[in-house]
C-alpha cells in the first residue's frame, strides 16, 4: 500500500514558462527510458521478487522514489506550459514569426488534451506502454536492465540539460542527474553483491553451460567488412565469465542447410508447386498417452 | 550493403511438428527481447557509430550474424508448424481432447495471416515495434543496453529449453544459448574496453559531475518500509565509480513546495476558482533579439 | 446496412487555408475523444445490444450520424491543407520566417503520406487504434462513457474553436458544439430513463451487493496529505445510490499481509535463495472429474 | 512524493494456484480499464489540477489508492501461477488432456518473459498504454470519465467474480467490487458537488452557449431505420441541462454541399484531370504583419 | 452524411455458436486485411479524392458497402459466442477436457470486455488502428492497395472457409468470398480505367522520369545466393511500362563510399575520438534570404 | 546466413545539413511503406516462400537489396543533422526566428533520444511495427501487395524529392526513384510469370469459386447517391478474371435479417429485459465424440 505527501520530493520552479522546452521533457515522463519506465519496472520488478530481504526492499525503495520523479517532471511541464500562445489562431502568431515558431514546436496535445498540463506521452507525442519495462524474476538480468535504463535516463536528462538555460529547470535537472548517477552505481553495486552472495554469476541465467554447444560460446562471427573487430579483448583472452577464452572466427561458414520452408497445407493456400512432397501430419496425434490409449481401444477406427 | 547466402548460419530441423511451441518461439522473434530486436538495435548502434574502428566493426559483425537469427528461428517456426491441425474446425476438434487443446495454445494468426509461417510479433500475437531498440550514440550507455538484451534474451531462451524435449529444437537452442553466452561476455568485454581507452567512464554520460547536485548523487532514500535496504553495498562504502561514499538517508524529507499546476487559460476550460491568480505569458515574447527591437523600432505599440 | 449521400451533414467551408491548424483539427478525427472513437463505440454498442427497441434505435441514429461527423471533418482538413507550403524546401522556406515557422507546425505526414488530406490519426501523428471504444453490453456502464466521451469531446471543440478566427472553420464548430450539448443531454436522459425503466440502478452493474464487502464499499481512504478530502459530500450523508452512508477513514490502516510472491519454479530462473520454500503444483492436475477418474483406474501410476 | 508500506491494502491469499485465471486477471492490471489506467489517470488528473482543497485532495487520496490495486492484483497473478506447467513440453501435455488445455489457456508471456508473474498488459497480452486515461483539467469533464471507468471496473470485476470457484480470489474481488461501488457513489458526488460549488454546470464545458447554433443542440437526427428511437426522453421535454427542449427529426436532410476536396498539389501527385482548377495559396503568406511589412518595404519583389 | 437500416447485407445466422471460431473471426473484423480496413481505407480515398465522377462514386458506393460488412461479421461473432463457457470456473471446466480446451481457445476479452460480443481488434486481440489504412490520393498507387488488401482478405476468408463445418457460418462466407472476388475484378479494372482515361501509367507515380537514374531503373542485382533469380521475365525482356529493357547484374558492387555518421554535437555525447573533426554548421543559419540580410545590417555581430 | 559490406549501395552525401529534411525522411524508414517495410515484407516472404527456385531467389536478392536501403537512408538522415540546433535553448532560438522555426520543425527524439541519429520511426516519431507486413505464403496476393507497396514508397519518395533542393540529396532520391521504377515492374512482370507458369490465377486464391455464390460475385451494389459509378468498365463488360460478366444494382436491397445479437449470459451482465429469450448453450458440449461418449457411459449423470 502506498502513502502520498503533497510535497515534492525536489524543487520544480522555472524562472519563466516555455513552452517549447515542455514538449521536449515529455521524454523523461512517457519516453521509453523516461521515469515512468523506470516506475512501473521497478515496482513490477519488487513485486515480483522471490527473496525476502535486502534486493526487495531496495527495489521497493526505488520505485517509490520513481513515482515522485513523474510527479517532478508532470509539474514542471505543467509550470513551463503556463501563459503558452495555445490558443492563439494561426492568423495572430504569423504576425509574430517567434510566436508562430513556438507554436509550431509545441506540443498540440499538451493543449488540445490535457488543458496545458502533461500527457503521459514521449516528446513526440507517442504514449508510454507496457512492453517498454522488464522484469524477468532473474535478478541480474533485470539488474542490468536496470544500469541500462538509468544510462540512457541520464544521457538524454544531460542533454536535455543542454537545450535549456532557465536556472529553475536546470536546478531540477542537476538533482535528476545525480540520482541518475547514484542509481547507476547503486544497481551496479547490486549486481556485485548477487555475484558475492552467490545468487547469480556474470553470465543470465546461471546455467545450461554444459549443454550449450561450448565452441560457440566463445567466438566472434567476421561477418561485415570492416577489418578491426578483432582488435578488441572480446576477440582475444579470457572472457569476463572467467570460464571462456575468446577466438576470431575470420572467414565463418554457415554450418545450417538451405533454409527452407516444408511442404504446406493446401488449405492455407501457399503457393505451391509440389516439390516440397506432402506436409507430415503434426506430431501430437501421434503420442497419445493414456487419453490416445483409450480412444483406440474404443474406436480403433478414430484419427 | 548486405549479401545473403542460402544456408542457414546452423541447423533448424525439428523431429516433428509442434504447432503449440511454434506459437513460444514467436516470443525470440518479435518480443521485446528477441532477435528482431537485437538486430535493429546493432544495426542502428553501428550506422550510428561516429568512430572508425574497432567498435563499430564489431557492432556490424554482430548485427549481420543477428539478421540470420531471425532466418533461423522464423524458418523453425514454420517447421514446427507443419501439419498443424489449422484448418480442423472446432466440431472436429471435439472429438479429441488433445486436438482440441492443441488448437486452443495455438496462434491463430500463424494460420489465417501468414498461412503456416511466423508473424512479426510476440508470443501473444502482439506485433514488435521499433521502440524496443535503442542507439543512443553514447556507446556506454548502449553496450550496458546490449548486454541486458543478451541477459534477458538467454533467460528467455533457457526458459524455452525447458519447454519441448524435441532434440532438433534444442539442438538450435544450444546453439543460441551459446552466443547468448558470448554476446554477453563480448559486451561486458567492450565496456571495459571503452573505459581502458579513456573514451567513456563508469557513469553514462560521463560529464556534468560538477553541475550535478553531489549531495545526492550517493544516498539511498529509505521510501518503503522494508528493513534491509541498507544491508548491501550501495548504502555504504566507496561507489563503483570511485567518486562517492554511499550513504543511507533513513527518514527522509521531501525538499520541493507543495505540487500544484499553475494557474491555467481560461480558454483551455480547466475547472478554477480563481485562487492561484492570473497566469503569466511565456518567456518567449519578451526576448526579442534583434527581429524584436526591429519589430519594436518600427511600431512601438506591438504586442 | 448502411447508404450514403454526397451532401455533407452541415457545411465545410473555411474562408482560407491554415495548414497549422490542420494539424490541431486531427485531433478531431483520430485522437482518443475525436469523432472516429464515438462512432465506433455506438456503432459497436448499437451492435451488441440486447434489447431491441429505443436504446439500441437511439444508439444507430446516433453512431450513424457519426460516421458523417468524421466524413465532415476530413473534408474540413484537406480544404485547410489547399495551398499548404508542403513541397517547400527548407531553404527557401528559411528565406521567410513565418512559412519556415508554418512548415514546422504542420502534420508531415498529411503530406507525404496522404497527399494533402487527413490520416486516420491524432494531432500528433498517433494512429487511432480499436482500445479507445468500449462496448461492454452494460448499458449504464457503457451511457457513462458516452456522456464522457462527450464531455471531453466538446472540451476538445470549445478549446479548438478559440484557435481559430476563420468564420467558416468556426461555423463548423458551432455545429459541432451543439451537437455535443446535445449528445451530452441525450446520454444523460438515456441514463435517467434506463433507471425509470428498472433496468439498470446507479452503481454498475447492479448487481452483488450482498457479496461485496459492505464495510468497504462507503470509506475514503486517506492516503495523500491534503487535509480537506473530507470536507465533500462523498465523505458524509447519504451515497447517490440511496444505499450506503459515506464515510471518512483518516487514518487508515493496510488489511493484508506482506506483499510476496510465491516460490518459483526453478526451470523459470527467477533468483532465489530458496527461504520460501518449494512451489505447490498447481491445482488443476489434482481435481481430474470423470475424465481424471477413467486416468487413473486405468493407469495408476500415472502424473 | 510517496512512500510505501509493504503490506498489501486488502489480504490476497487464493486457496490454489489457476494459472489460466491468472491470465484473465490481467484484464485489471493492464486492460483498458484497469487498474493502471484509474492510477494513472487520477495521478495525472490530480497533478494537473488548478485548485487547492477539497477536489485536489480527493483526487490524490483515490490515485493513491489505486496503486496498491495494482499491487495486489499483480501479487494475486503470481499466486496463481505457482506450479503452472509452464515449463511442461507439448509432449508431456498431451498425456493429459487437461494440462493441455491449461497450457493453452495460459499466457505464454506471464512464463517466457516475466518468469511466472504478471505483465503490465491486458487479458489478451496486449501492453497497457498512455492514451488510456484522460486527464483534461476540466474536473466535470473529467470525473465522468472516473464513473465510467469505475463502472466499467466494476461490471469487468463482476464478470471474473463470475470465472472463479477459489475463495481467497473471490474473497480479494469482494473488497474490489466494494471500492468500485463506493468509487462510482464518490464520483457521482463529486459531480454533484461541483454543479452545487457553481464551478461546472451539466454540459461540459460550461461555456459558448451563445455560440453554438442552439437550434442543433437539442435535435435527435433519425438516420436508422429503427422505429422506436422517438420514445425515450431524450426526443421529447426538456434536456438535463434545464435549458433546451428536446426535439425530434424524424427525416433529417443534409445541411452541406457535396462533400469534396480541393484541388490538389501537383507536386504531391493526386490524380487529377484538373476539373476543380487551381488551388489557392495557403492564407499564411498574405497576412504579414509588421514582418511582412518590414520584408515588402525593403524587397518589393519579394514572395 | 450517412443513413443505416436495421437489415443486414446478407443473413448471418450460425447453426449453432461456436465460441473458438468466434476468436478467429475477429481476424476479419479488426485484423490488417479485415472489414475494417477496407471501410476505413476507403472512406478516406473516397473523401480525398480531387476528382468527381465515377471514380469517386465507385470508391463511396464500396466504401458504404464494407461498413455494413463490419456489422454483419460482428453480429456473427455475437451470435457465435451465445451460451459459450464464458464464466465457467477453471475447476469446472476441468471435469471436462473439451470445455477446458475450449476455453483456453477462446479470447478473454470478449467476455470479460465485450461482455459476449466482438471486440474491434484481430484474432490475437491486438486492436486494430489507423496506420493499416491508406489513401494517398494517388489513384493508381491506392487501386494497386485495394487490390491487394481485397486478394489478403480473400485469402483468408478462404482459409476461414476451411476451418468451419457450420452452414450458416459457410454460407456468409461463401457471400463474403464472393464479393472479394467481384472487388478484386473491380480494382483491376478500375486499374484499366485509370490508364485508359490517360489519367496515370504503370509506374507510380507517373513522372520523374527523366530525372531518376535510368540505369538503375531496369537491372536485378543479384545479392543472394539462389542461383534462378534470373530466369523470370523481371530479369530480361521489355518491362510492364514499356519503357524499360530489364537486365541481371549478376555480381554487383556497391557504389557508395563507406558508410559513416558525421562528427557529433559533443552535448549530445556520442561517443567520440575526435576522428572525423568538429561538426559542421547546419545549412539554415547561412542562406539568410531577406531577413537575414536585414538583421545582418542592423547588428553585423549576430550569429 | 548474410553478410555486410561497409559500402554503402549508393552514394549519401548531402551538399548541406537541414534538420527540417531530416525529420521528413524518417517517413522513408519507418513509415508504413518506407524502407524497413519492404526490407521485413520481403525478408518474411523469402523465407515463408514454399517452393525452391526463381520465385524464392527473386525475393531474397530483393530483401537484401532493402536491408542496404534502410541503411541508406539513415546514413543521410544522420548527416543531415550535422550542427542542427539541437542543443540551443529556446531563448537563444528566439533571437532568430529562422532558428525557432526549424527547431519547431525537427523530431526531437532524434537529438534527445538518439544523438543526432535517425529513430525506427516515421516523420511523426511513431514507431514502426510488424504489422506493417505481409507475407501470407500465397504470391499473387503478396506480390500485389509487393507492387503497392513500391507504388506507395515511389509516390512518396517523389513527394519528397519536391521538398528538398539540395543536390546531393536529390541524387540519392535519383536513385531510390530509379530502384521504386524498376520494383514495380518486377513485381508486376512476376505476377505475369505466376499466372503463365499457371501456378496462380487473376483472383487470390484461385479456388472456392463453385463455392462462392456466384450471383454476388459481379455486381455493383449503389450504396452512395453519386450518379457516375456504372460508368466503368467494373459495372459491364467482362470482368479481368475473364470468368464474370459485371452488372451493376442501381437499387440495392439488403438480403439479410434484421441485426441483433443474441440473448446474452446473465452473469456478463449485459443491459437486458428478456425478451429474446434464454441463450442457447454452445455447441460444443453437445457434440461429444470418442470421449464424451466415454464420460457419458460412465458418468450418465455428468453435464
Amino acid at each position: 500500500m502506498f502513502r502520498h505527501t503533497d510535497h515534492l520530493q525536489f524543487d520544480v520552479a522555472p524562472e519563466k514558462p516555455d513552452p517549447v522546452y515542455a514538449r521536449k521533457l515529455q521524454e523523461l515522463i512517457g519516453g521509453a527510458y523516461g521515469e515512468m519506465t523506470v516506475t512501473m519496472q521497478y515496482l513490477f520488478q519488487g513485486w515480483n521478487c522471490r527473496m525476502k530481504g535486502k534486493y526487495k526492499d531496495l527495489i521497493m525503495d526505488i520505485a517509490t522514489e520513481e513515482i515522485g520523479h513523474v510527479e517532478m517532471i508532470a509539474t514542471m511541464v505543467a509550470r513551463l506550459l503556463e501563459g503558452a500562445p495555445a490558443t492563439e489562431s494561426t492568423k495572430n502568431a504569423s504576425m509574430d514569426p517567434v510566436v508562430a515558431a513556438v507554436m509550431g514546436g509545441m506540443d498540440p496535445q499538451q493543449a488540445i488534451v490535457s488543458g496545458g498540463g502533461p500527457n503521459l506521452a514521449d516528446s513526440n507525442g507517442v504514449p508510454w506502454n507496457g512492453r517498454f519495462i522488464v522484469a524477468s524474476g532473474n535478478l541480474l538480468a533485470d539488474f542490468r536492465a536496470n544500469v541500462a535504463a538509468e544510462a540512457q535516463g541520464r544521457v538524454q536528462t544531460a542533454r536535455l540539460w543542454h537545450m535549456t538555460d532557465d536556472p529553475g529547470v536546470k536546478a531540477m535537472l542537476k538533482f535528476n542527474l545525480a540520482r541518475d548517477t547514484y542509481h547507476q552505481n547503486m544497481w551496479l553495486a547490486a549486481i556485485e553483491e548477487l555475484q558475492a552472495d552467490g545468487l547469480e554469476g556474470v553470465v543470465a541465467p546461471n546455467d545450461l553451460f554444459d549443454e550449450e554447444y561450448e565452441e560457440h560460446a566463445s567466438t566472434l562471427w567476421h561477418l561485415s567488412d570492416g577489418t578491426e573487430s578483432d582488435k578488441g579483448r572480446w576477440a582475444h583472452g579470457t572472457a569476463p565469465d572467467g570460464r571462456h577464452e575468446n577466438k576470431f572466427l575470420a572467414d565463418p561458414q554457415p554450418l545450417g542447410n538451405v533454409q527452407s520452408g516444408p511442404p504446406p497445407d493446401p488449405k492455407l493456400y501457399a503457393t505451391y508447386d509440389g516439390g516440397l512432397g506432402e506436409p507430415s501430419n503434426a506430431a501430437l496425434g501421434t503420442e497419445k498417452g493414456v487419453m490416445g490409449n483409450i480412444k483406440e481401444t474404443l474406436d480403433p477406427n478414430a484419427g
